[in-house]
């Protein structure tokens, strides 16, 4: 039996057009971009190129894209590369610095912020409401003069939900132009606009293996506003990545993210719109079969125009079960979901999103993330929903 | 005309048995090894897979083992991630944490040290001798009550000189067992045993793209003696690799390495005796053509046993011609060798490691390495001598 995959929220396989474009870079193009010979231009030409594709996908300058090993890798970039900087500046002064974050960002946002809290950081965590939306007013009142830096997710991983990017640059912006505004872009990029100028962002975070490209491979956006760089490296050495980020270039996975993101940028809006019919369509008849379940975040199904969450994310509050429970019955009849993120999987915490949503009781416990992609089809749907009845009925 | 590849010392080609064990892993296995399902799991016992032949290959327990996004990383990971740990335990008290290195470590040591100088952290540069082996007279006087590390290289990236590791090992642990000693053996795991215990170290850092496995994946062995890490994560988040390195795992990457590992494991020997045979043709074909070349670093081709060179590598000084121009000369015939390390190629400086070694004038800037590989065949070097020889003449 083909087994349904439906966490293309935790990772995603290789498109076949982005591993044909991979494969010269193993063994043909195999030379280390630092080298001077032809075998080391050949693949800084490569990396160069696919900077180039990238950076125009989003609207930035190519020195502006610092490939890193992992999103999570340019989330603690950019938080500790920014204070690493602005410790230095600051030695004169007494007062703490302060970042602001959500509490939902995703993990490498949220751990690495409490890890600077023990560097003596203030880190001031804005609470959302029960649709997942972030706290306005709060943001509003935290900002001060000793704010350095805002960093709120675009959309989360867990519930789907899009913060309103562009109103949150325009608060932080009035405030004061110098806070560094950076935003995870990671789960958004595939749906939504993520042009760093209109989104108002200082600096984007984002990955390839959640957009059909390898894994190991994640990069920041930075604003170059000037000749002085906002944020000291976290990893230093030969200097790649214009000082940023020390080591060989990935090439072959560097190539593969260009891909991805070309792939992306040519099918966004169709794409779009076939992954939201078939996510509508699987929560229609999953609230007939379950009617007790309920959606987790802004739904947004209604026609307003507004995007309030992701096309292909419906997590959902099952009661009456664990998610662990859930995604290991749904597991053995073939189909695999999701208790959460695929990094907390196996705490079986409760969701520390939906708590923070205020939800009580057995909802945090219970909840379960079904997300739709690329290769995802009606049939997978219609399979899906009939072994969930079957599960019901049995239960 | 098929070009020849001499700098394998910067980066090799995927071997065609890496690749293909690489394969099923970009879009049939393609899970988050954090994800419970079973797609999830099946990644999770390929990353435990490759983890147990890499820690069998070096005598180390797989929780021992912790893949990094490069080698770079890994060498970052253990110095400032024992400095951060330490800087906690030592709060109260006042004197500086000590680091022992030497002038010749890969820049992903030395950039690394200078940069927590900055953090007030005490750094100590050992000296070379004219052969490039570190001066231990100088390591016996630098240890003290202070000195938390000591990090020094197996063999030397540009000059392929051997450090008598094991000696070293008994130095610093007969002064204190609490100090630890960390070793870069990218260079020297293709032919050296790197068994950890023998060695007497306890960090080492690998790199895979050095052994004919992918770009984007380096590791470090840390050794475990208690419950107690002994490091501090420079990046957080969701827990992976036990907490010292967070971010998805490059499951393909990892995968490829623990081959690339299996493929030296059965051949080192064999391999080492072809390879010195023909890098030791090279040489006195070489000195026949030029013969004002030297040397750089210890030469160890007479037969006393011991080791001082890696089986690999000709550092050669070539008066009268700046390396740069070598190589470029050399690029244009077809034959692909470096001015020092790729990292620094771009850069046009003189070798650090030659000025280390207390050689003035022209030499720093006017030495070339030749590095063989495992694709390398005495055609290979027949034609680059040959190359050689004509622009000797031309000249």
């Amino acid at each position: 039996m083909k087994k349904i995959y439906l966490d293309y929220a935790a990772t995603t396989p290789l498109d076949p057009g982005v591993e044909r474009a991979m494969r010269p870079y193993f063994t043909a193009v195999f030379g280390n971009p630092g080298s001077l010979h032809r075998f080391g231009q050949e693949a800084a030409q490569a990396v160069y190129h696919s900077r180039r594709i990238i950076a125009k996908a989003i609207g930035a300058k190519t020195e502006e894209i610092v490939f890193t090993g992992s999103a999570t890798e340019a989330n603690n970039l950019v938080l500790r590369g920014l204070i690493q900087k602005s410790k230095i500046k600051n030695q004169s002064h007494h007062s703490p610095l302060k970042i602001i974050t959500t509490v939902i960002e995703h993990e490498s946002i949220l751990e690495t912020a409490r890890n600077l809290e023990k560097q003596a950081v203030e880190v001031v965590y804005l609470p959302v409401n029960q649709g997942g939306l972030v706290n306005l007013e709060k943001l509003k009142a935290a900002l001060d003069e000793r704010t350095i830096l805002v960093s709120i997710q675009y959309a989360n991983s867990e519930i789907g939900v899009i913060q309103p990017i562009k109103e949150i640059a325009g608060i932080i912006k009035g405030f004061d132009e110098k806070i560094l505004f950076h935003t995870d872009a990671v789960q958004a990029f595939p749906f939504l606009p993520c042009a760093v100028n209109q989104l108002g962002v200082d600096s984007m975070t984002l990955s390839a293996h959640k957009i059909y490209g390898p894994k190991g491979i994640g990069l920041i956006y930075i604003r170059m506003t000037g000749p002085i760089s906002p944020i000291d490296p976290i990893i230093t050495g030969g200097g790649q990545e214009r000082g940023f980020r020390s080591g060989t270039e990935n090439v072959t996975a560097i190539v593969g993210f260009g891909k991805a993101v070309e792939l992306i940028a040519g099918r966004r809006q169709s794409e779009k719109r076939r992954i939201k019919k078939l996510r509508d369509y699987l929560w229609r008849q999953l609230k007939r079969i379950f009617p007790q379940s309920e959606i987790n975040g802004e739904a947004a199904l209604a026609g307003d125009g507004s995007e309030k969450r992701l096309p292909n994310n419906l997590n959902l509050y099952l009661p009456g079960k664990s998610a662990q429970d859930w995604c290991l019955e749904l597991d053995l009849s073939g189909v695999a979901v999701s208790p959460g993120t695929a990094c907390s999987a196996h705490t079986a915490r409760p969701s520390y999103v939906i708590e923070a949503m205020g939800f009580a009781g057995d909802r945090p416990r219970s909840s379960v993330r079904f997300v739709l992609g690329r290769p995802t089809t009606k049939s997978d749907i219609d399979k899906t929903l009939k072994i969930i009845k079957n599960l019901t009925i049995n239960q």
